[in-house]
């Protein structure tokens, strides 16, 4: 694995054919009075870098600078919320997209730990592959409840936001930022009254984290969290995306019989 | 059910509060050699229209025009697709949510049958619902295999465009406009090979219909499809969309004590 | 003549050589107390498909879904009016243009029925002719009185929203849709005082529909509509459209003697 | 009459309300090989000067600095040609038309004298309308032949540029840039043989400057021209304009028992 | 020295290779009780055209129409003020960056006059040598104080609007249009108690003319201006000048060793 | 001094008015064979981070987490540099400057490490002063040569990409990614022939780093770079920041009479 903003300009260049560049996506918003703004971005920093090391032994992988700010507009009612516009995400992975197909990279993937970018970074998969012919993959830190990932009882499948995992993770990535003393259950559970709609059921709807009146910007249960608990679930996230990364290398989607070659994906 | 263009604009102005308006969106796109290219088209518009009619007993729900055109650049590459680009879409929908919300609508729900204008209907449901106030709903005529949807055993889960369910959708609301003669099964089975990327698979990836190999443009097996089994599957849709837009129609993501009105969501 | 969305994509790219395209461009907006919102997207959808039909025996015409939502904006005052700013309508109609002329279509023809959409039309046909390279026209189903229509005595030439001849036309077309009993004389007579600025006279001048302080949004006296003169109407458009279809079809701007293909406009 | 930019700031604060902002519109293009590329800049700001001065003694009018270079892709193809795409030119009148408004300024009149700008002004009337409540109006130095301006019989209609008009104009107001023996007759006559599309006929059409076959740049007939034609064209030019400028001085649309006040158009 | 609008297209298409096209920026903007709006476009237009003149013999350059409107969002608080916003300024000069490259132009000089626009003309130079291959150049008429220019004692340092350089001028320039009588002194003084941050400080700050409580717009001391200064600052910058674009019309940045031509920088 | 990620939300809140917020900014870019793609970036945050740490005892900053991707299109031709179009690059100040002052920020400075983000940086300044009512202001690692920088006599003023003060600074701060064996000398000593034009010259010009015929993207003479040389450079520019800062964190433009408050800047 090779550290893409250590790299000299010619070592650029040099990097094996086929290489795959991972760029970690958070974010900076509110999460609650227990946890800090970053917690998105520390995360996607983490394990990225983690999955990286633990994939690079089967193939290549060159590490981007992370995205902190990206999007979150479902916190932009609460200081601490730092957001990128869809647009101007948008442009920014458009402009990395280019810049990395030009320089000879025909490989990216995403390592999304904010579930507020995933449907735009679905959208932007098909963009880059289009626009610049890259091949282009997603990969989240760790899916939120809303979008496949489990929740725990005591979360009523609504863990989406500052939650027992998110809190967890964070007990084990950095417990001097956590405060649990201010940690507080704020789940939802009036939700639960619809059957078609809400967090990972069959209706998507869109909501703004202070819709739902938990007053302070949690939307799960962090009360329960430990670092022992966040040190399986970042470990097992880990695990997971330096799979996924070692199949991102050398994924084809044309049929074995076709001759292709990296260079002209 | 009312029809949104039949209305006067008074009409308009005196529709219930809480009424829900219906925006089906499909898309005109190559369906390989056998479904015509207004395949999503009208599968957005039986579904969304069979569905309002269904539901509206119980509820206020107004029908809008369908979009025709929307997300396809995947198949950009074959005559026959007529899309608009992601920032296009975007506008479109933002423009609507701002007409709808300035003329006292509250609720905007569509009704997407084209797998590839999910991730930004995912997007665009924020986006409306922070910019206008709208409470907003993304509802599938029928999910495609990569999307959760089912997909039979002949496709390996990979039925995604112009497969046995749409092909037979097709053939059972519009038999005369299918040719089952062209129809012919394209699989890409080597994406089997793959475990964590694919079709519906953990890591979602940037995909072009002409990526695989196939050479017609379909990804998927239509060749068993019937009118029998597109009547099941027609029928179980909008049951299951008629279900779901009751309870749009009465949607609110705040907690039952909170006193609300529709006038201020 | 073809029906576009109804075709296979293999059928699209057999399309003879110098087909038009046909686009119906209407709008959703409020037309007074007596008419739908849709009335200008009904008037296009009509004259379009009756005029491709006539026309059909000596052209190669294909005719694309419309444009329900166009650019109203004159009318955002009032709810029933849906509509696409200058930027997203451009938007629109670029992409529109990009997609057909990547498909092979060289020749499109937009038949318009709203007067707002005239002059943005104006602006897209040299803007898709110069990007594209596609041969482009305007059509109009009927063209108002500040256009260059007809306008009858009793409307002093401002009959141009909602006035006979409109209310006429639907009275034919959709005679469901008409409330006559609510249907009353909006003349702004005030303006005849004007010699240069007014509907149709030498000055244009930039115009809300609710400027003119006649309350119901209409401009015009829709109290002697009949079915008849409506059909009158759209007969006298539809021949004149298929005239004038017959014609794109074949025209080219360069001289006899250049010899030109229809691959290379 | 007051030259705006020979204001001081206090002064254009202090004018009078209801004055009248007068905009010349002109272009920088090729105008074939016997006229200057600024010969509609010319002619936008000699008639839009003199129909101030002659108006200005009954009511209250500001010239502001003309736009030289204005939306001219028709001519693209040749040096000598400096445009602004539709989206530029739209969105210096909308930041000319916000800091007008914001001024104090209520009533903006656009004098054109390049026909290829004249849809573009068409839209842009009504968005400066709705989008800063000015009143809005469109006034031609000349009218092209194509848009309902007069065409000697030697053009046989399609006098629409560097033709007997202009030519004659520039011949009067600037007789040391013509290069009267290098004008030559440029009529496409070819393009008579079709009865609804052309200059000035029911069916517009996109064309370039180059689509005729014609070869250097006019559509016209500038062989006749005189200075003393000319004289005669501007001379009426601005005895129009003048008359249509005082009365955009004093127009306002709503009817004249509205109690309404310049303050709020 | 040619005057480009005076040019037919022929004659710029037959401009000599490597002709410097020299782009005259300005403001119209407050310029205090005393100053005229156009200030900045006069000053200009005047430093151009004689600097072009001056330089005339030695080399080839050809005046370009100059663009009266430009970046003034710091007096956009005062009538007087038209601006384009920062991304209409770019589009423009990006627009005629283009035109220029497409005909035939290889090398493009800004002569700005307005302190406003330095910025974004900087970010301009290399977006359209990087597009359009254009060698670029940015020359200001003056420096303002706070961009390098000089300051009498008596501002400070401060003379950056409407001061003693500034009025001097344009009391040479256009005395008929100088209020001197309204002149008044007007220096934000307590500015001097900051070491870092300030006019032409090592820390550069965003500022609005109306942030420094001076209330007449001015920042400068204009009271002892007078035309012999004025005379001596114009005569100097157009020295200045016309020996910087001799300079222009010969730059080339590649090593005297390359072999190059003027048609491929 | 507190690092903005690390807080919580409502602790963001909590930030004492006139918290001064420090966003580093620097680039991806090309750096010549012997330096890192992120030197600049690494400059950004190590002179950002010391300099907020010394100026925190005297007054309220927070540390912002930098961009390490920005404009650096002038080496688009090189491997490695990954960069932000100009507007890309606006929106995302234009995102962060909007989400900071709507979460209570009044005060933001820009850290800038690489001189082909100054231009934008300064037209920025104004842009969120003006839609924001941010105090606004912009710092320098270290100034390049071209931008008001000492150059050592070997460089002629020319050390501005990967000379001798950035190498000595990067064999300071991170010796371990400096190739010194790769350093060469690379200054356009031809350029020097020009007296009006060329780095920090008279007249700014348009430049992309492979117009210099240096070939290896260097402009300077790194052999000489000695990691004391950069100890000294970094110590100087996080002293002259630090000082700096502290004077952010209590500007104010007004006269000290005004009485306002950080609320209202």
């Amino acid at each position: 694995m090779t550290r893409f903003p250590e790299l000299t300009a010619p070592e650029v260049a040099r990097l094996p054919a086929g290489t795959l560049a991972l760029l970690p996506i958070g974010a900076i918003e509110q999460h609650g009075p227990h946890l800090p703004v970053a917690t998105d971005h520390l995360m996607a920093e983490a394990v990225a870098e983690r999955a990286a090391l633990a994939a690079a032994g089967s193939c290549d992988i060159t590490l981007l600078p992370g995205l902190a700010y990206a999007k979150s507009n479902e916190h932009a009612w609460s200081p601490g919320t730092l957001w990128l516009s869809a647009d101007t995400l948008f442009a920014v992975l458009d402009d990395l997209g280019r810049a990395l197909s030009a320089g000879g990279v025909r490989r990216l993937a995403f390592l999304n730990a904010h579930g507020g970018n995933s449907a735009l970074l679905g959208v932007a998969l098909r963009e880059l592959r289009a626009k610049y012919g890259l091949f282009t993959f997603l990969l989240h830190a760790s899916l939120p409840a809303d979008q496949g990932g489990s929740s725990p009882a005591a979360e009523q499948g609504m863990g989406v936001h500052g939650g027992l995992h998110e809190t967890s993770a964070l007990l084990h990535l950095r417990p001097d930022l956590v405060r649990m003393e201010l940690a507080t259950r704020s789940v939802p559970e009036h939700l639960g009254r619809y059957e078609h709609i809400g967090f990972g059921k069959a209706v998507a709807f869109g909501w703004l984290s202070d819709d739902f009146g938990t007053g302070n910007g949690v939307i799960g249960d962090p009360t329960g969290a430990t670092a022992e608990l966040g040190r399986r679930l970042v470990d097992g996230a880990v695990a997971r995306a330096a799979a996924a990364l070692r199949e991102c290398a050398r994924f084809h989607p044309g049929p074995p019989a076709t001759p292709h070659s990296e260079e002209t994906p």
